[in-house]
Order: C-alpha cells, then sequence, then structure tokens
C-alpha cells in the first residue's frame, strides 16, 4: 500500500466504481466524489454503490467519501473524471478551485456536448489544464467484468508517458493489466467514435441484418476510424492495438452496451426522442455522431458509417434506406 | 439467367449447399457433387439438404446432382470445392480425370492434414493445376445466413482476378456482395488462422475470461496474423479489410462455430479427444494450429496465441497454465 500518491475519482457511475475499485487494491486512501448524498451514505453503511455497479464491494475504510467537488479537487493531485460527458460542464462550474495544476486523466468517453471538444481539450481550453498534465484512460473494458474481477486491459495515454506510467503503478494488480502510450488524442478519439459503431451495429441488429454484416461493419469502422483520427492527428499508431481496436469490439458486440441498445431501438423503428425517453439516458454516441459529423465535414475524412448515423439520428432519414445505400460503400 | 457458364460445387455439407443457393439465383443449371446418394434422392423430392442447411430451400430444377464426382469434374469448367480439408485429399483420389485444365475456386478453410498443404497449394502441387487457375473464396460468411438471405459480403481472390471477377458475377446477387482480391496466398491464410483464433477464443470462454478479455485477445490476433502471413508473402494488403479481420471476427465472436465451441470445451478441462468424440466432427482449427505452429517455428513470425493453442492441444499442456502464461504476452 502506497500512502503517498493522492488519487481522488470523480464520478458516480459504474465506470468510476470500477476505477475506484482497482485503486483501493493498491493505495490506501481513495478520494471519491460524488453529487448524491443518499449513495455515499449507502457505501459507508453497505459497502456497495447503490446504483451503480452495486455487485462490486468496495472498502469504506479506504474511501475518502464526499459531495463537494471543491474539497476533492483541493486535496488530491491526480484527478480522474469519470462522469458522462453531458455533465461534466455543469460539474466543473462548480468548481471554485483552479484545476491548472493538477494532473487530470480522464476515463470519459465522449464530447462535451455544450462545447463540442472532447474531454481532454475541455479541460486544456476551458480550465487552462496544460496538455502535459492530461491523461486518458481507456479499455477495452466493461465496468461489470472489473467488478467480477475478470481480466482486463486498460490503455493509459499521456503526451508526458512518465505521467501515465505513475498512475498506472495504482491501476494494475491481479486483474488489471495497463499499457502506457503517448497517443492521448487518438485514444480519445477512438474511445468516442466507437459509440458511434456500437450505435450502428444495434441499428443493423434492429433492421434485421446478422453477424455476417456486423463483421463486416466493424471491419469496415476500424478502417474508417483509422482514416479519421489521422486527419485529426497524424502519428505512427497501430490501430488494431487494444486501445483502439478492441475497444471497438468490445462496444460493438456488447449486448449491455447502451449505444448499441439506442441504435437497435432506433433500426426497430422508434424515434430518437421515444428511444431516449425509453432508456431514460443518453447514449454518449448520440452527442458524438454529431461532433464527429461536424469534424469530417471540414477536415474531409471518407466516413460513410458516421455519416449514415449522423442522418438517421439528426437528419430524420429512415434508418432502413441510410443503411440500404450504406450497404453499397461498405467492402 | 445464364447458360453458357459451367460450374459446379463439390461437397455436401452447410458450406457447399449455400453456394449451390448463391450460384442458383444466377444460372440455369448448377453441377453439384456430394457422397451422399441418399441426400440427393432428398433434395430432389423434398427441396432441400437432409443434413446440412436444411433452411435452404433448394431448386432440384436447376441442380445437376451426382455422387460421381469424376462425371461432375468431367462436365463443367469451374469447380467450386467445399469439401472439409480433412476429406479432401480422399476424394480428390477418386479422380480419373485431370484438374490441369479446370478452373478451381476453393471455398474450403483450412490446411490438407495429410499433406500440411493449404488448399490452393495442394492443388498446385498434386494435381498441377496452375496458379493463375486457382482462386479462394471467404467471408465473412455463415451458411446459416446465406439460407436466410441476409446480406453477407464475399471476397473472391484470384492470382488472375479476371476469373475471380468472372465468378463473382454468378455469385453476387440480392444478398451477396463480392470484392475481387488477388491475395489468394494471405486470405487463405487468414481463412485458415482465423479457426486457430476461434479455438483460442473459445479456450479462453472455457476459462472463464470475460468481453473484456476476448476484445484483447481478437486485437492481439489480428496483429498476430497479420505479423504470420507477411512473413509468408509480402504484399500490399489492409489486415483490416473484410476477408481478414471480418472473417476473424464472424468467427471469433460467433458461439456457432464449430471451432469455438471445441476451444470452449478445451478450456473447460475436456481432453482433446474427448472433445472432439464429443463433437463428432474434428475443428478444422485442430489441424490448422499444428500446420502454423511448424510454419512459424520455420519463419521465425512471433505468434504467441497460435503458440498457446499448439501446446495445449499437441502438448499436453494445461489450458489454464498456458492461458496465463498468454495474457502477459497481450497487450
Amino acid at each position: 500500500m502506497n500512502n503517498q500518491v493522492k488519487i481522488a475519482v470523480l464520478g458516480g457511475g459504474s465506470w468510476a466504481t470500477a476505477i475506484v475499485k482497482m485503486l483501493s487494491e493498491n493505495i490506501a486512501t481513495v478520494g471519491w466524489y460524488m453529487r448524491s448524498i443518499y449513495a455515499i451514505e449507502h457505501i459507508k453503511r453497505n459497502k456497495h454503490n447503490p446504483n451503480y455497479l452495486s455487485s462490486a464491494e468496495l472498502h469504506p475504510e479506504q474511501l475518502d467519501l464526499s459531495d463537494d467537488i471543491n474539497s476533492i479537487v483541493e486535496n488530491y493531485e491526480v484527478l480522474i473524471f469519470a462522469i458522462p460527458s453531458a455533465f461534466l460542464k455543469a460539474e466543473l462550474e462548480k468548481l471554485t478551485i483552479s484545476l491548472k495544476d493538477k494532473i487530470i486523466f480522464s476515463a470519459i468517453k465522449g464530447i462535451v456536448p455544450e462545447t463540442g471538444l472532447i474531454v481532454g481539450e475541455h479541460f486544456h481550453e476551458i480550465h487552462k489544464v496544460p496538455f502535459k498534465n492530461i491523461g486518458v484512460i481507456t479499455g477495452p473494458c466493461h465496468a461489470e467484468e472489473v467488478a467480477m474481477e475478470r481480466l482486463s486491459y486498460l490503455t493509459l495515454a499521456c503526451q508526458d508517458e512518465r505521467k501515465a506510467e505513475d498512475l498506472s503503478k495504482y491501476i494494475s494488480g491481479r486483474y488489471i493489466k495497463t499499457k502506457i502510450s503517448d497517443d492521448i488524442i487518438g485514444t480519445e478519439y477512438a474511445a468516442m467514435l466507437k459509440n458511434i459503431y456500437a450505435i450502428a451495429a444495434g441499428i443493423a441488429h434492429g433492421l434485421g441484418y446478422g453477424d455476417n454484416f456486423q463483421a463486416v461493419l466493424m471491419s469496415n469502422g476500424i478502417r474508417e476510424m483509422k482514416r479519421f483520427i489521422k486527419k485529426i492527428h497524424k502519428m505512427k499508431r497501430n490501430i488494431n492495438n487494444s486501445a483502439y481496436l478492441g475497444d471497438l469490439l468490445v462496444t460493438g458486440y456488447s449486448i449491455f452496451s447502451r449505444n448499441r441498445m439506442f441504435g437497435n431501438m432506433i433500426g426497430k423503428g422508434y424515434t430518437v426522442k421515444s428511444a431516449m425517453l425509453e432508456m431514460s439516458m443518453v447514449a454518449e454516441g448520440y452527442y458524438a455522431s454529431k461532433s464527429a459529423y461536424e469534424i469530417k465535414e471540414e477536415n474531409g475524412a471518407k466516413t460513410p458509417i458516421i455519416d449514415a448515423v449522423y442522418h438517421i439520428l439528426y437528419g430524420k432519414k429512415e434508418a432502413k434506406e441510410e443503411f440500404l445505400k450504406l450497404t453499397n460503400k461498405l467492402n
């Protein structure tokens, strides 16, 4: 156990809970901010999060729980954000303390809807955190399998690789292996884009396409992802590494993925609005498809799958017809 | 309908039946050799194959069925072989007619166990068919989904791309799209190797590894496949095309894959022999892992997944321990 390092997790969802569990295996005290005082009290009394990942056993004696984001930010050096991107801006507006000297790792997969920025850029542009202090934690990783202590591989990316290495010591363990990367832009965009492809996989399934087509869709998806990311940040990267292809697969092939489920409803004929109401939450890929579409309109990347999802979700196009057109663009 | 072209399918299994169905959409008469006279009579009377893919409706009036391989080979110019690789050599030994002026397309995914050659090489070396007359038909494609007329994409590869294009006209249709390739070696090895990775996926599942790990395994698998094929035949190929990555995914993620099922039993503790008995058929990947291991021993490709599968299936190594070692080699 190491008592020196001051690491906190911000967020109360499944992924936040999973990261707290990983850290608790290695460090004596983990800071943990979440909004719900009810959930905090429940964790203290019952040793598990009442709402998310409730199968994971937590150790309250190791947790410095607080519903005050400022006290957590003040007291910790490394801040791991795992707040859904749709709520991030509002949460950060509560801050009275500057983030600029903190080390920020984002475990958020998506776009900040209000600014259209990926999370790392949001921290940099809005909160003046230098890029060398911003990192990304990415899968392939379902939080549920962390709760079950099933072997998972995470990629920690930071321009300053040493910071990723430092954090990796406290994340790695019996059931977590970590890999270090300096491709913060690529890994973060991959994590965002994969949700769009998961929506596409869901739409295809909802429309009655089978496994043969899904394999073609995913194989086109990873090629499209490579083209997209290359336009934004050209560097030597193997798109088949776990942080890109692995993350795409674990989401695209998961029947538990919220994005896939959302797509499935659209494919089955739900309107966007009714699918959202039915799910009582917003799939990250919904925002991501709009941002990704706008970005590719600027940089000219060829993205037939993103285009189809965008036209269906934002252009009121029929899923059936858009996918019929899409099938002629895939190979 | 085109009555000129003389195309026959050889084999009585699911994949043979699916290809016959595709061809019957486009040509008036399809030659079809299968061993079982019982199955032939059944097809003529009942319009479906009694043993395999029996949900596919066939049109006996379009089928020139025969249990005499020589009469089919004599009467047809383009021969599509879809006989399991374990029986191919014995079937070909029945031939009294030369194959050397025929156009051969292999829809077989594997190694001819007796010679250790991939199917194209076997036709070339043993039957003196020139390489320009040898092609490969590859997925991603479950035959079952062809029966259901679900959209599927096939790749037809031939050194002489025109021959692949010619055949593609008779394969393509409402629910089949085709892509042409000149990478006959790469596509054929990919089709063989994917079965080994499907066994690995099955073993992992049987041992209790979850979806997070499967995604890492597949992402390492495609990188390993790329290294392996590059050592055998270096050329510009995008390993993320459907014929390579797509084919890996449709098999690795399919719970219907015989190879995955076989691996799953091994992971759950069956011996190789008892798993084979239980399945009452041999998984192609079983032979493939031995051949692939021998090839990489010669050419020096780094193949930790193939190695692990080989050691488990042929070296009497414990699956649990081999996979524990393997997890440290993946990333």
